[in-house]
């Protein structure tokens, strides 16, 4: 099985000549004393050997032992425990946090690259830290700062790990009719009654304590989503001076048999009066919730690239290894009974169709951090209002799209290896099992699609997706190797959009009815453009330093594969999202 | 969960309405006493009572227990015997096979039913049963009159089972280098010696004796393709008055722990100087094979049908019964707190996208059986070869296309349950992860492109696929609802057959490099030709007899969907294979 080497030197070129995000870092005063090219570099290597070297040997192991559930308490499989110290250690729970509170601030597009690694390398194991960095986004934007100061530096420090609780067993996609109850007890806390399933990481024996971020309804809230309150509860009482207090009220009552990602446990989470704290204000939780989901659909999205590039990895080094057949145009090495998977056309597309699609998903997910990033620390308003209209418009499509194609991927990495893909040692079957969750947790991709042509698209008639086309045609020069194919696409896309508009104004339904598909063809044409911004960056480097000519020069065929193999996916995309209500309407229940 | 209801509805309206099976046997001497469509139903009947209560209840079960191996004896799951003798004892086993050794002598295009409800049923148990009738059909095809004799009836009635095979360590899709060696024993009979991998049904418990066809190779033989033999090895020799004597020296060394089909047993297995008996020719042995070969890669077709059926059933279940959101446009039913998941656009795209491939999956795979079946039974010469052209050439599509819209359909309805698709209990995730396997044995689908390009198309110059593109042509009508959007894929078709012909005299590599995108295209364009066929007969019998008119409206609303969101993906694969062998072939090892 190959090991998983992080691809740093990709990674690099993304950040550093694609996006140039090493020059923003040194204009903007809350990260020019921070961090630089050197610093960022020096994180990325320490990350890449945290992920090969600590992470990625549980990947297996983990999946075959699972964890055990044992009259609610849950125990991780073997070399979880050691590697979470590890992990905490070397402070990379709070790698993205704030400064404030413990965390260690830095840029999102560097820690995207983190999050790549170490979801490469267990996407089990990594779901336990994850969810903190995004509980105290929530906490840090939304509770008060007691709360804030009591909770965030041990979630940062990994000491404590955190959840976000939503599902119940009646409502899933549809959180409005939770009922989770929450009553008063007059005294700055609540007293929280309900159960939660799906809970990822609700309980395990990782950390001292378990805090969790859970949507409940005060008795008198209004019905719906707009009834919904945030509250902090954690698994034992904190007490004055940060100590650990007296067990909560709470439970963990099973774990869930699943598809894939044994190692990370899946929990029903019993709230029987538990002690609470309210984040944000009375029924505003949901809008709380969400600063906490967006970032965790970021991550999702990411999940899917991990996946993807280690499927990549291995399909790779078995078809360098293993030998079947000769090369339909002429023996490679005569030497031996046959030659490399990889003389064959087939094998080469496979693999060709995974470079393509990691490698815009990587640019794609880093465009994404960098508008967050730009967001967050640029002296500029406008700047900022743009880049947090992007990162609104394009984070369902990152969680949505990355995922779709990480399944996608991983399934064709897994036919590189023929049978041998259908058997578990290889690795490669864990893959699609894992990766499989990603398009359905942290909202399903139908859900995704709805938030970003009914919300993101049509509530603002368009603006958001104004700016993205924009930037993409000014950035596209005629004389681009690509430019009339993309541009083509934008047009193309544009039309799309104003038609849907437009049959959403007479049907409320079509929303719903074009939502998925149009998201895959937005999706194409954005790693259109990707690939189109690779290719110039990579001209540009190799024409002012020379260095590294033959990976370079790989860009360019990458890029030739995407817009003559990938790119007409578009079309078929935009084709089915236009076809409107009618059919899908026609049919009564019975009929189907 | 829901249970399985075989659509015997559907499948009578393929057989009898739109491909006017039950007029053929009519007209067939050897069929016209053996089957009419009373039989048939009766039949079906009882097939679908086989599937629903003996089959269906053992799959899930069966993926928990799997199959268990101790010092080479291989358990099946509990209540696998029992529901293997319920099958031996309905006759199951030799349904289509050969009457003068104990068949029962049906057609093809029923039998194909019985598999896909099988295979719906559950796909692990079917693959014990499913293999002996292939062995069957080669052994008949080549094998002596003794050996027939012999071994036939005891597979017809059940009491023994057939393997194939052929994969050794370093042997899968390149069977030229297999190294399992055969020694004439100068009795008629051979020792062969070697070890085969990845043997589904290779050893169990289910059986008195297991019929393995082996590939192995004489020791003057040519090397590669060309010097392989095919040998009969039984578990236990056979005494001359047909009972059961001393154990071959062959025995099973582990079997596989797998992604799927955990029921089944995928075994290694170790011939030492096991006795074994020639079947046809001394080095024709792949040809002898490929009559199993071909029988078996139209079965796996049907197993991704199966599979998908399945899933169709669950989801529409989950999405009448399951309630989250409200209608778009309206509120369905007030009195309760949400509706059902059907309202939603989305929900209904992926039931009809699943429903729209089922159902041409099944008039498709129904179409070759009878291209079999005319082959078999015609009395016409010119008739029965243009059958056995289009069988040839189809064959490859059914396996590659229907496991490809199986996998997808699988994870589609895994998607319609959220996150409920992805637990143990409801299923789902299961028919995923078994029916994964369907696109990589007998021949990944990346060689059943090969198969068709290279081998069905080129090699006769486009002759075969001229009388599929005749036969389109001739029965599409200009006045047919979906006639020029029809034809017109047709002739791109033409078209990119033409310049891919051209490609491959200047570049071999072509080929392999084109293959599974044009395999795709041309399915898409067969399944467009099912719809066609299916909406005329549907729009017949509405007009002629009047009944099931909302099912009939049924067919021409899924047909309208076919065309408007389904067809459009010919034109992304039509593009992709178009695309060349430049990009593919322009980077060297270290560039990947």
């Amino acid at each position: 099985m190959a090991d998983y080497q992080a691809p740093l030197r990709d990674m690099r070129f993304v950040m550093y000549d694609v996006f140039r995000a090493d020059e923003q870092w040194s204009l903007w005063p809350a990260l020019n004393q921070t961090i630089d090219r050197e610093t960022a570099d020096a994180i990325l290597e320490e990350a890449a050997k945290l992920a090969a070297k600590t992470i990625a040997p549980l990947n297996r192991p983990g999946d075959e032992q699972g964890c055990q559930w044992d009259n609610g308490e849950v125990t991780t499989p073997a070399g979880y425990k050691e590697a979470y110290r590890l992990f905490s250690e070397g402070g990379w729970n709070g790698l993205g946090g704030n400064p404030d509170y413990g965390g260690m601030g830095m840029p999102k597009v560097l820690a995207a690259q983190f999050d790549e690694m170490a979801c490469s390398a267990s996407l089990a194991f990594t779901l336990y830290p994850s969810l903190g960095a995004g509980a105290c986004l929530a906490i840090d934007a939304h509770a008060s700062d007691d709360l804030k100061a009591t909770y965030m530096p041990p979630i940062y420090s990994g000491q404590w790990t955190g959840t976000m609780c939503l599902t119940e067993s009646h409502a899933g996609s549809d959180l409005g009719i939770i009922r989770t109850k929450a009553l008063d007890n007059g005294d700055g806390s609540y007293a929280i009654t309900g159960t939660k399933i799906f809970i990822t990481g609700g309980e395990h024996d990782l950390s001292e304590n378990i805090i969790h971020l859970v949507l409940a309804k005060l008795p008198d809230a209004p019905a719906g989503p707009k009834g919904i309150s945030l509250f902090l509860i954690p698994k034992f009482l904190v007490n004055p001076d940060g100590s650990l207090g007296e067990r909560n009220t709470l439970s963990c009552g099973a774990i869930e048999k699943k598809m894939g990602i044994h190692g990370s446990a899946t929990c029903v989470m019993n709230f029987d009066g538990a002690k609470g704290y309210l984040v944000g204000e009375v029924n505003k939780g949901l809008n709380a919730m969400f600063t906490m989901m967006n970032y965790e659909r970021l991550h999702v999205g990411i999940q899917g690239l991990g996946a993807s590039e280690m499927s990549y990895q291995r399909a790779l080094a078995y078809a360098r290894d293993r030998r079947q057949g000769r090369s339909a145009s002429s023996a490679q090495q005569t030497d031996t009974a046959a030659d490399p998977l990889l003389v064959h056309g087939d094998i080469r597309r496979m693999l060709l169709n995974m470079k393509a699609l990691n490698e815009a998903g990587r640019a794609f997910s880093t465009y994404v951090a960098m508008q967050l990033d730009i967001a967050k620390f640029s002296p500029d308003q406008q700047e900022r209002d743009k880049a947090n209209a992007l990162a609104a418009l394009l984070t369902p499509v990152v969680k949505a799209f990355l995922t779709d194609i990480g399944l996608d991927s991983c399934i064709v990495g897994q036919q590189v290896l023929g049978g041998h893909g259908y058997i578990r040692e290889w690795g490669q079957e864990q893959l699609v099992r894992d990766v499989r969750i990603t398009q359905i947790y942290e909202g399903t991709n139908g859900i995704q699609a709805l938030d970003l042509l009914g919300r993101k698209i049509f509530q603002n008639d368009g603006a958001y997706l104004g700016l993205l086309l924009n930037d993409i045609r000014r950035s596209t020069k005629p004389e681009d190797e690509f430019a009339e194919t993309l541009l083509n696409t934008v047009d193309q896309l544009e039309k799309l959009t104003a038609r849907l508009l437009s049959q959403s104004r007479r049907d409320p339904d079509a929303i719903n009815a074009a939502g998925v598909d149009y998201l895959t063809a937005l999706a194409y044409v954005c790693y259109g453009w990707m690939w189109l911004s690779i290719s110039k960056a990579a001209a540009h480097k190799l024409a002012s330093c020379g260095s590294d000519p033959a990976w370079l020069a790989a860009k360019q065929v990458t890029a030739r594969h995407y817009f003559t193999r990938l790119l007409p996916r578009f079309h078929s995309a935009a084709a089915a999202a236009l076809a409107g209500t009618g059919e899908l309407f026609a049919l009564s229940e019975d009929q189907f």
